[in-house]
C-alpha cells in the first residue's frame, strides 16, 4: 500500500524475501557509530546536543552515521503502518494446554496454575543449586518451619546488608521496613489460622519502580518524576498479586526512564550482578533481575519495552517471561511508551514465572480492548513426566531460518520507543532537565529528533516484520536464539556519577529481543549456561501471539536439562 | 495515561469538559496567519521554505504562528494515542433499517437498496428541478426511450463542449471516448436482450483520479505520480460498480495530491462550479462534485481525507456521503494517507447515494480487519410515507451542544494527514519536485516539518476527541452543522498557473468536516439552500460509527423539505 522508490534502502516485497537457511539476506551488524562516553565527555556532548542549531546538526549527523537515514528515513517501502501490535486471540486448542478463564479471581488462577505443575521429588531439589521457589515458601509456611514474619526479617536484614559497602548491590530504589513487616504479620496470622489465601501468601515479590505500588512513589529511576506524577493507587498487576497474599517488598532499581540497557543508574547506584558485583545486571529491569538472582524474592515484576525483562534476566541467570502484548493490563504502569512496553515476570524458575503469569494475566473486564483474549493458556507441565529424559527434539524437528532486517527492526523500534517516550514526557523533560542523569539526558535529546515521517516509516517496518515473522511461524512454533548478544560486562568507575553511553554494548544486548516488543510476541528467556568468566547465558524462545504455553513448556524442558546451576551471591531466606 | 504538565495548552480531563449549550468552552476561531499567495510570491516562498536552514526556521515560525506549538506540540494531555479510527461494529437493531449481508454480490446489493426506496410519483419529479437519478436512467432504458449508447454520445458531446472556451469547466483529468462507447454498447445490448444486470446498468459514473480505474493512469492530480506508480487494476469499489453494469466515464479532476480544498489544479485547470463557473467547485474531489452537479452523471466517487467529498458536494449543491472508516475497502486508492481517508459518494440525490453506498460497502472477504462490519445497514425510506409532511422534528428532540476544541482537532488532523502524506510520498517528493504545482509544493514542505512528538500528540488528541464525541453521541444520534464555513469563492486569475495558497478560506471550508475523518464517523451533506449569490449551502449530519442508515434517513427528509432547487449549469443527457 505504499508508493514508490527511494534513494536509501529499497525493501523488496515480503513474498520475495528468502527466509530459509541459505538465504542471501545477510545479517547487518549493528553499525553503531558512537564511542563509549562518561563523565566530562558526556557533559560536553550534552552541551552541544542541546544547542538549538548545532544540536540539530549533530543529531542529523548521528542519525545518518547510525544508518537511520539509510534504513528508516529515505526508504522505499510497500507496507502501510502497523501502529499497535495487538493480535486477535485465537484459541488454538493446543495439546497439553489448559485454558483458564481470564475473569477468574487471582487466587483461583494460582490454584489452576499449581494444578499444571509436576510433582517434583524433594531429593532433586536438594541436589542441584536452585533458589527457593514459591512452592518452597508455601511448604515451609504450611509445615511451620518458618513464618512470613521471620522471612521478612531475614529479607530486611539481607537488604540492609546489601546496600552497604562492600556490596552496594543497588537492588532497590525504595523499600519500607514497616510496610513489609505489616504485610508479613498479616500473612503469618493467616497461615497460623490455616487461612492462607493461596500459595503466594507470604511470598516476597519485588516490583520495578516503573509500576505503581503503594506506599511508594513511582520514580521511573529518576529524581523528579514522582513529584510530577504522584502514585495514587496500585497498578492492576500489583493488586492481583496482593489479592493472592504476596508480600510486596519494595521498588527495584532500574535504568533511568528505561532509556538504557545497562542498569547503571547515576541516582540510585548501579544494580549489580549477583554473579559478579563488578558486572552490570542489565536493564532496564535491573533490580528485579538482581533480587531474584540473589534469592531475595522468587519472583519480581519488570517492564519489557525493548527486552528490558529478558536482558537482565539472562545476565543474572534467572527466568524472564514477557507475555503477548496486552495480555497483562498496563494500568498503573508509567506510560513511557504506548506500543512496545509490557509488564513481564522475572523468576528463579519457569514454574514460578508461570504461576505469576497466570495471576496477573487477563484484561481488566471493564477495559477490554477488542481482540484481547478471554482465556489464559497454561501448559500442563505435569504431562512432561520424566524431566531428565527430555530433549528439545521431543518438541519436533528444528529448522534453520534467516530473519532478515533485524538491525532495521532494532532501529525502527528505537525510533518508536524514543518518539513515544519523548511525547509522553512532553515539556516535563525541559522542566526537569537539570535532574536527569547524563545518559538519559542524551537519550531524550536523540528521542526528540525523530520526524513524523521516521515514526511512520518505523510503523511500516513493523508491519513488514510482522509479515516476515508470521511466514516463519507458519513453518515453526518458536524461534530460538541467544537472549543477548553479550554477557554481563564490567561496571566502570567513571560511569557511576553521570551514567554511561555505550551504544555498542547496548545494541548487542537488545539484538535478539526486539520482535517481542515491536511485534508483540510472547518471549521467554531461560538460563542455559555460563561464559568463560562464569557469567550466565540465556536462551530465548519467541513464539507466535498467545503461545505462552508452548514457550513455557520449552523453557521448562530447557531448565531441566540445564544441569550446570552455579550460584552467584545469594541469600537463603528460608533455611533457619 | 499521559504524564504531566506543559507550558502550552493544558487540556482538562474529558470528564470535566462541559458539552452543554451554556458551556464556557469557547470556539477558538481558526487562527490562520498566512496571507493568500499566488504567482511569484509562492515561488519566493518555496525558495525560502526549501532552503536547508532558513526553511527550517521559517517552518518553525509558521507552525508557531498558526498555534501548532501551543495546541499540539507543548501540551499537557492525559490521553494515550489512538492511531486508527477503526470502530467495532455493533448491530444496533435500529428501527426502519434493513441490514444486508456485506458478502452479497454487488447486483444483489443494488436490488436490496432499491427495495428500500419509496415509490415516488412521476409528477413530483417533473415539477421541481432535479437532476436525473439512477432510477430515471433505468426507466428510460427499460422503456426504450433512450439507450446507454445514446446517453454516452450525449455525454461525450457535453464533455467535449465543457473543456473548450468559454466553459473550460475542468471536470475531467482524463476520459476515453472509445472506452465509454464500448461499455455503453455492451450495456445497450444487455438492455435490448432484457438482461440488464441491475438498475445501474448503463448509468454513467465518474471516478476521482485518486482511485485506480483502467484504462486510465492514476495521477492524483499530478503530472508525475502515474509514472512512478502505474495503475494495474481497478480499485475494489470500481470493480463492484462494473459488476453492476455501470459505465465508468472517466477520471475526475482533483486538487493536486488532495493537498488543498479549492480544487484549483494548476496542471489540469481548476474544476469550476456549475452554479457559477468563476467560483471554485471545492476540493479535493472537485471534479466528482462538479460532474454530478452539472448533470453529467447521477453519481461519482470521491475520496474524503478531510472533508474532500463533503466540501465540494456542498459547494456544488449535491449530496456527499462519507461512510464509517473502513466500511468501504481502500484497495486501489492512492495511499496518500492511512488513517483518515475514505472513499465517498457524490450523488444528485440521497437515494442514489444510498444505492452506491450499498454497492461498494463491505470489506473484501479475504482482507477483513478485525471489527469491521459483516452487515450493511440500509434505511427503509419507503417507511417515510408523505415526503412533503416531514419535519426534522419527527426524528425527535434537538439539543444544543458545544463541541470543544474543534480548531485543535483541525490542527491535529492536519498534522496527521500531512505527516502520512509525507511518509507515503517519501523520496519521490524530492525526485519529482520540479513537477509540483506551487501550492502542493508548499504543502509538502509543511507536511515534512512535523516531528514524531507532534504526530503522537495529534493521535492523543484523536483519542480525546473520540471520547468527547462519544459523550455527545450518548445523548444524541447525530450532530447537525453547516457542511462548510464558507460557500464557493471566486477563482482568481492569478491562481491558475501556480495554484493558490489560501489557508484562511481553506480552514473555513474544513471547519466542520474533521470529525468525519479524524474519528472515522460517517457523515452526509445535503443541499439545503443558497447564499445571496445563489451558491449552494450544504447541511451536514455526522453520526456515531455505522449509523449510515440514520444519516441517510435524515438527509432524505431534509432533501424533501428543501424545495428551493435552483439549478446550476447542467446537462440533460436523458431528454431527447
Amino acid at each position: 500500500m505504499g508508493l514508490f522508490k527511494a534513494k536509501g534502502t529499497v525493501y523488496k516485497a515480503v513474498k520475495d524475501v528468502d527466509l530459509g537457511p541459505y538465504s542471501t539476506e545477510h545479517y547487518l551488524q549493528a553499525n553503531v557509530k558512537a564511542p563509549r562516553m562518561t563523565g566530562i565527555l558526556i557533559k560536553i556532548f550534552i552541551a552541544i546536543l542541546e544547542c538549538p542549531i548545532l544540536g540539530t546538526l549533530l543529531l542529523y549527523i548521528l542519525k545518518g552515521n547510525n544508518l537511520i537515514h539509510d534504513l528508516i528515513t529515505n526508504v522505499d517501502l510497500q507496507e502501510s503502518p502497523l501502529f499497535v501490535p495487538l493480535h486477535d486471540f485465537e484459541d488454538r486448542k493446543e495439546k497439553e494446554v489448559k485454558c483458564i478463564d481470564s475473569s477468574s479471581s487471582p487466587p483461583e488462577k494460582v490454584q489452576l496454575a499449581i494444578d499444571c505443575l509436576p510433582k517434583s521429588s524433594s531429593e532433586e531439589q536438594e541436589n542441584s543449586f536452585s533458589r527457593w521457589t514459591i512452592m518452597d515458601y508455601y511448604k515451609a509456611y504450611s509445615s511451620g518451619n518458618t513464618t512470613p514474619s521471620m522471612v521478612a526479617e531475614k529479607f530486611i536484614a539481607a537488604v540492609n546488608e546489601s546496600v552497604k559497602p562492600p556490596l552496594q548491590m543497588g537492588f532497590f530504589i525504595d523499600y519500607n521496613t514497616d510496610d513489609i513487616l505489616r504485610q508479613a504479620n498479616e500473612s503469618t496470622l493467616r497461615h497460623k489460622a490455616g487461612e492462607a489465601i493461596s500459595v503466594l501468601d507470604g511470598v516476597p515479590v519485588a516490583i520495578k519502580d516503573e509500576i505503581d505500588c503503594l506506599p511508594y512513589p513511582t520514580t521511573g529511576g529518576t529524581k523528579w518524576l514522582h513529584k510530577e506524577r504522584p502514585c495514587e493507587d496500585d497498578a492492576c498487576c500489583v493488586k492481583r498479586l496482593r489479592l493472592c497474599g504476596a508480600i510486596i517488598v519494595g521498588k527495584t532499581n532500574m535504568h533511568e526512564l528505561g532509556s538504557g540497557t545497562s542498569g547503571i543508574n547515576p541516582h540510585y547506584g548501579p544494580a549489580r550482578n549477583p554473579y559478579d558485583k563488578n558486572k552490570i545486571a542489565g536493564g532496564s529491569s535491573s533490580g528485579s533481575a538482581a533480587v531474584v538472582s540473589a534469592g531475595l524474592c522468587p519472583v519480581a515484576l519488570g517492564v519489557d519495552g525493548g527486552g528490558s525483562v529478558r536482558m537482565p534476566a539472562a545476565l543474572c541467570g534467572v527466568v524472564g517471561l514477557k507475555p503477548t502484548f496486552a495480555r497483562i493490563p498496563h494500568a498503573g504502569v508509567l506510560p513511557l511508551n504506548w506500543t512496545v512496553g509490557m509488564v513481564g515476570i522475572l523468576a528463579s524458575t519457569v514454574e514460578d514465572a508461570m504461576i505469576v503469569y497466570a495471576v496477573i494475566s487477563g484484561e481488566i473486564p471493564s477495559d477490554k480492548p477488542s481482540g484481547t483474549p478471554s482465556k489464559i493458556n497454561l501448559p500442563l507441565l505435569s504431562m512432561t513426566k520424566s524431566l531428565s529424559g527430555i530433549k528439545l527434539a521431543k518438541y519436533g524437528k528444528t529448522l534453520d531460518v534467516t530473519i532478515p532486517e533485524i538491525e532495521v527492526m532494532r532501529l525502527a523500534h528505537y525510533t518508536t520507543i524514543g518518539s513515544e517516550c519523548s511525547a509522553s514526557l512532553g515539556s516535563l523533560r525541559e522542566k526537569n532537565i537539570a535532574e536527569f542523569g547524563g545518559d538519559a539526558r542524551v537519550a531524550l535529546s536523540i528521542y526528540s529528533s525523530f520526524s513524523s515521517l521516521e515514526y511512520l516509516n518505523a510503523q511500516r517496518i513493523r508491519n513488514r516484520q510482522l509479515q516476515l515473522h508470521m511466514k516463519i511461524f507458519a513453518e515453526a512454533d518458536v524461534i530460538v536464539s541467544p537472549t543477548t548478544g553479550v554477557t554481563a560486562y564490567s561496571i566502570q568507575d567513571d560511569a557511576l556519577k553521570t551514567g554511561e553511553l555505550d551504544y555498542i554494548n547496548g545494541a548487542a544486548l537488545v539484538r535478539y529481543s526486539i520482535a517481542g516488543n515491536f511485534l508483540g510476541f510472547p518471549a521467554v528467556t531461560v538460563p542455559v549456561g555460563y561464559d568463560k568468566l562464569g557469567l550466565p547465558i540465556g536462551l530465548q524462545f519467541i513464539g507466535r501471539p498467545y503461545s505462552e504455553a508452548t514457550l513455557i513448556h520449552l523453557a521448562f524442558a530447557m531448565q531441566a536439562i540445564s544441569l550446570y546451576k552455579k550460584p552467584g551471591q545469594y541469600y537463603d531466606l528460608l533455611r533457619r
